[in-house]
């Protein structure tokens, strides 16, 4: 059975996972610790706990239990004291305070799930993301990406892992073994690269013999990679990863409709869907893949249902998206379905 | 399949349904819907869910899911803005949001613990226990059967409930086919009383053809019930059910020792400890009977368990008192193992 790795985060790595679960295939999905920002954040600080958020929406995804169990592990409380918090958080909370750690509560609630696979945290130690801006000031914590204006005005020069963390040694037994390692959909400097700033996983991955995709995001994020196209995406991952370790790149054969376009712009600003010019570069260390991987469903969103609330409406579609990867993990003749630029 | 309801609250309800679980019975435990106190009485004032606490002691006593699921659901928070919940609490609460109502989401978690039986809350309205005190003052809620002095200075004249709520159908049809009906242990005005307050379940209870059984509990409460003996318990609840309708009154046939005693009304208060006097009344409408159905054993309070921190050191032990409500639903010959006093 295919080894896979997956790193993502959030909805992105839902997306896969949702995918990937359909095939014959031994999936480990590593999760960041550095999720300090809303109902995650509050538990990390409230209860001491590891960030249950990424984890939850992994556990969600791989799950084969019913409807109701999925649907309120992604509950959000409304009113009151709970408010703002995810039912699933809270049971991964309590959990891993019950048992001894948090990899012992994760095998418990995924027992609870009946979940096809394994969800693993990069590192058993909390994380802590810095972020280091052009203009020489450095914001601790992850969820400063999303509300300090300064990354806007001054735009970010690297992140870094404050203090270093150790990584999780299953999740280096898994890459080793792993016969496709997959990057991405995720937050670029909040879920991604936070993987990759562990030393270990980045060493890891370097010496595989894996195949390695990046399945960059489709837009950007205001303030934190604005204007960033394909190429600049990919050229970073490859950096944090310390080599240029990417085989393929996976980028949509469509861009979606104008008017879907415009509608995104008017929300997010102009140039925020992710750009490819075949032409901006002459050699690249990786192939570019044309692929139909995304939605043109309309989400139909779910009361309470806190991974939709915050899906965007241009996004992957889950079976197309593993569809291509597991083609790609063959290394065979894809033409059929995908245009591969180099 | 012999048909037991119990109608109990707390962790009284627990012990007993502990130990019915492991015969052959079919049992449905009815809870009252008028506690409002502690982290259920959060849940109740700022989701508008129905009580859970209760409820979720019974699915644990039924439960036959993994030790760890079921130190799960009486994990409380310790910390944050989730200080004193339960998470079984927040299951339920959870679940009454997503699905339709309090009894399908009960139903859900009733799956997800495997429990034995049925768990069925008495009324599908939020209860209000209003308690009348002696000087003629009316309090409006459950909670303050413990935090109000005037019930303890002049003492509890009545109590009923504010506005009436209509009896659930399905405890009213599972009472008509009933072999055996078990009132207590379990508080008397904050929990058994409430229950025979909701009218068409006083009356089903009058009308049934089954064994009548009153597990008093075996220490008086503060302030409520304090200097109550035996029978002065019995006739209140034969007053509440509006018949004499009780059959049997089970009452321990020896006292804890003497330094146990002591250590407990140091802490309670003297006569503390339920009395029963065989000379007090002349013709009892209801048989007493004396049995083995104390603990000896020491508790062992594991951490977080919140059923274990509020147990009282002078209490009913499970598969005994479980043995002598199987005995008696017979009304076979029992003076092997217990005692009757007319």
């Amino acid at each position: 059975m295919k080894k896979i790795v997956t790193i993502g985060g959030g909805t992105g790595h839902f997306t896969l996972l949702s995918g990937l679960k359909n095939y014959s295939v031994d999936i480990s999905a590593v999760v960041s610790m550095a999720d300090d920002g809303g109902s995650t954040g509050r538990l990390r600080d409230e209860l001491g706990v590891l960030p249950p958020g990424d984890v939850r929406q992994c556990l969600v995804a791989l799950s084969d239990s019913s409807e109701i169990l999925r649907e309120l592990m992604n509950y959000r409380f409304e009113n009151g004291d709970l408010k703002g918090h995810n039912f699933g958080n809270l049971l991964l909370s309590a959990l891993e305070k019950i048992g001894s750690g948090f990899t012992n509560g994760l095998r418990e609630a995924a027992k609870i799930l009946n979940i096809k696979g394994w969800v693993l945290p990069v590192s058993e130690n909390k994380m802590n993301l810095a972020i280091k801006l052009k203009n020489g000031e450095i914001l601790l914590g992850e969820k400063h990406l999303d509300d300090n204006p300064n990354i806007k005005q001054y735009g970010i020069e690297k992140v870094f892992l404050k203090p270093r963390v150790k990584a999780n040694t299953r999740v280096i037994r898994d890459i080793k073994k792993a016969d496709l390692i997959i990057l991405g959909p995720g937050d670029h400097y909040g879920s991604i690269i936070p993987n990759l700033l562990v030393n270990e996983i980045s060493k890891a991955i370097q010496k595989s013999k894996a195949v390695v995709i990046y399945n960059c995001n489709l837009t950007n994020k205001k303030g934190q990679t604005e204007g960033f196209d394909l190429d600049k995406y990919a050229q970073e991952i490859n950096k944090y990863l310390g080599k240029n370790r990417i085989d393929y790149v996976v980028y949509p054969n469509k861009q979606p409709d104008e008017q879907l376009i415009n509608k995104y712009e008017k929300k997010e600003g102009k140039g925020s869907i992710v750009q490819f010019n075949k032409n901006n570069l002459k050699n690249r260390p990786y192939k570019v893949i044309k692929a139909e991987i995304t939605a043109n469903d309309v989400i139909i969103k779910k009361k309470h249902d806190a991974i939709a609330d915050t899906r965007s409406f241009i996004r992957h579609n889950s079976k197309k998206l593993a569809k291509v990867m597991m083609l790609l993990s063959e290394r065979e003749e894809y033409k059929n379905v995908i245009e591969e630029v180099r």
